[in-house]
């Protein structure tokens, strides 16, 4: 998802918990589409994502946590079925909110400086 | 660099300050790097990064900003030359520093708490 990581503004968390194995806006954002759709094909379709891309995400989150963040039902392993967080599944996707929303506060000032001095119409990408 | 983006533990900030143009710790540690070394080649080399790379991301800096945030020097366009950082440049990458302190103190306490939740050791690469 890094690909469409400048599409809205703001901040964007990367939390590199051990080396190899991160926590980020993407990831957070699947665990709460899977929450809200009870399904990994729906949630991946929301971001534009493969089904299969969204499976390797979870396969990777799952295989970092001592539990699984998200179960899976019958046809979890490419037929389409449900998908659901786990109790730390959820804890982990609140905590992860929690986090982002204390680092937003923390770099509000900080944002609204550097913006004023960015050019104050976005550059005329044709010209170089 | 968001291809090494896993390797060193902690917090990596992205900023999107507009639609298409963010700033990260990636062209933070560019801008650090062309200070310390007064060389684009030379910094991006520290990271591995060709210099066309790193020429890419000062330029993006470079329009995005009212003012260049990196001045080069005769030769600069491929030659080599010098580069160093314009006051807007020195201001921008420590306004960044402090807000990516900022936000590292804002997630410390959470990050611990994910990190408890972690698999006692890494997952066997092998094992599916």
């Amino acid at each position: 998802m890094s690909r469409t990581a400048n599409v809205s503004e703001g901040l964007r968390l990367r939390i590199v918990l051990r080396p190899g194995f991160a926590l980020g806006t993407g990831k957070a954002d699947l665990l709460q589409a899977i929450d809200e759709t009870q399904s990994l094909s729906a949630a991946a379709a929301r971001f534009g994502m493969s089904y299969k891309r969204g499976w390797t995400l979870v396969r990777e989150m799952n295989a970092a946590f001592a539990e699984p963040l998200v179960g899976t039902e019958k046809g979890g392993s490419g037929g389409g079925g449900g998908a659901r967080l786990t109790e730390l599944g959820r804890y982990v996707l609140n905590r992860y909110r929690q986090m982002e929303a204390d680092a937003d506060s923390a770099v509000a000032a900080g944002m609204r400086d550097l913006r004023k001095h960015l050019k104050p119409k976005p550059a005329n990408r044709s010209r170089r």
